[in-house]
């Protein structure tokens, strides 16, 4: 159990939208939103998965929609608690913590909101180890956890409150309805009981993500290169390094899809790569396939280490991707039929980032 | 107060299918689902509107969707009893009475399975005194009473309860799910109080559909013309009869929209005529518009006088078309600006029936 203070904050928003490849949120919004609502309501604890009791009522919350539009739609938080009253209310029983859905930018930070406001503590987990553009791919789901009551709302004071016979219908029904709310909206779903966060969550992310922001953080400030140590303290591989020559980006059924081509620089001159993203990046592909989802695919700046968003991908940036492991959960058939390439349309086979 | 058989049911259905002015459904659907309820559960009572107490609860139920879709969707009537019992414990007071909330061949009818499953009674009247095809289009809305909280429920068990800050949005979002949900979906929505009930609603439609019913079955076998004998009654008028030579349907954005061109027959010879549907019938045209929403617009078998619905209508067909005024509220600038002709996108100023 800890405090998070400001530069806590800065460090983990930077990790987590490092983990977030590419999706989640631009992490200086997810900053902005948590860092106001710790000044107005006071500090936000942070509570490992063996302090929670069996028993605790984890309510995850967090941003769904285009990331493209996430940016543009801040709100109050008001929203929000009424979504987290409602499943709470659905469910007969008070909400005991709260606990990000997935890591990335907005959506790591934004349950600081809600725990700020309600005096509870954020649990160190998330559901997926990563972020993923659809609802039902997270791990819970494997285990056989609703991701119902879910209640969404939007800026303007509308409130959805559905039940669902499987995951894949909330993904189906709430994908409508941020489509209609303008591409944005805030969600809470995946209820869970103590017990069943120590199963089926990915333990310590939130710590990872601030450890990543320090790396980035300390290395830059050694003149070190924060790409290669947070590779290395991800365990991960660098796959390119280069110049962005290409965007071509669409938001289409409320995500943003995007596809950037690079030419390469340093060790890559001469060679081609390109990355294809559905708010996060899924495939990465230079002479062949580098890497592809489940695995995590990053793309940085070169210089900074700061990590880029989908929607901040533009031409001329020098950038280098590099491949990590994804929770193995993931690499089991369950993982793969919910998030592995051919779920996206990619007609290749999945082979881990350290097999390639 | 009385009680409703099985002749009434048959009865209702048949005039509530001319008031639907093309949708709400298939009577006969409509009647097979009502009259299944009344024998498992019991008989249903009527009242009329000044024998609900002021602070009574209605609440509303229908079916949504594109009737096309709905006639293949029957439903056991689970759903909607968890979805008028989420309404409920919303507003925090049990239902009272159930109401129609638009005239249709189902819709009529479809209380009646609430009512017997629960004991309750029908109050004789509905929300528009005929059938429109969005959710907004309702006397109710033009008296500032809102939408929400909304119920939606399918048949494979998803429900979706809302709250919204207008009844556009609620339609917005509803018809997002209704389409998710297959096209078709019970919906319970427009709780009101008794005193509500009594401002905002067109009163005695269930009544003035059952008398319809008789009027055609009665003349029918009097070997009269029940089409006049509707249109007299109805204050209407014939305004084409021939054959329809032509349909052209699709299944659009939730809506079954349709044109039916005609030729003339009998006093028509020579003649040709369009309806213009989208799940109701909503322009009328021969030489210049002859009637055109909010109005009522009907349309016959001209032998049998029974009423054609908008899914029902084929190449062949020989038909009689009536136009009859509608509730004066929707003639005031509020209801036209609701539910007229240029809301649907026809480019024609509304001229009430009587005057064309």
């Amino acid at each position: 159990m800890r405090h998070i203070d400001e530069q806590d904050l800065d460090d983990l928003a930077v990790g987590a939208a490092i983990l977030g490849t590419g999706g989640g949120g631009d992490p200086y919004i997810g900053k902005l939103l948590a860092q106001q609502a710790i000044r107005e309501y006071g500090p936000v604890t942070i509570v490992d998965v063996d302090e929670v009791d069996d028993d605790a009522l984890a309510i995850p919350v967090a941003m769904m929609g285009a990331p493209t539009v996430m940016v543009e739609k801040l709100v109050s938080g008001d929203e929000i608690l009424s979504a987290v009253d409602a499943v709470a209310a659905h469910l007969g029983r008070p909400m005991t913590h709260t606990i990000p859905a997935e890591v990335g930018g907005v959506n790591s930070v934004f349950p600081f909101v809600v725990a700020a406001r309600r005096g509870l503590p954020v649990i160190d987990a998330d559901l997926m180890g990563r972020a993923f553009p659809e609802l039902q791919m997270v791990i819970p789901t494997m285990y056989g956890i609703s991701a119902t009551p879910m209640a969404m709302a939007d800026e303007k004071g509308n409130a959805v409150l559905m039940t669902t016979i499987d995951n894949h219908w909330t993904e189906r029904f709430a994908r409508s309805v941020v489509i209609d709310m303008g591409a944005s909206a805030m969600i809470t779903l995946f209820a869970m009981t103590g017990r069943q966060v120590k199963e089926a969550t990915v333990v310590g992310t939130l710590g990872l993500s601030q450890e990543l922001g320090r790396i980035v953080r300390e290395t830059r400030a050694a003149h070190g290169d924060p790409v290669d140590a947070v590779r290395e303290r991800l365990g991960g591989f660098r796959l390119f390094t280069g110049k962005i020559v290409d965007v071509e980006r669409r938001t289409e059924g409320g995500f943003a899809k995007l596809e950037a081509r690079m030419e390469g620089l340093g060790p890559d001159v001469g060679r081609t790569f390109t990355v294809r993203s559905q708010n996060e990046h899924l495939v990465a592909e230079g002479d062949g396939v580098a890497a592809s989802t489940p695995d995590l695919i990053m793309v940085f700046d070169t210089d900074s280490g700061e990590p880029i968003t989908t929607e901040s991908l533009r031409y001329g940036f020098r950038v280098t991707v590099v491949g990590a492991p994804c929770d193995p959960r993931w690499r089991s058939a369950a993982g793969l039929e919910l998030a592995g390439p051919r779920y996206f349309g990619y007609d290749i086979d999945y082979v881990p980032v350290e097999e390639r």
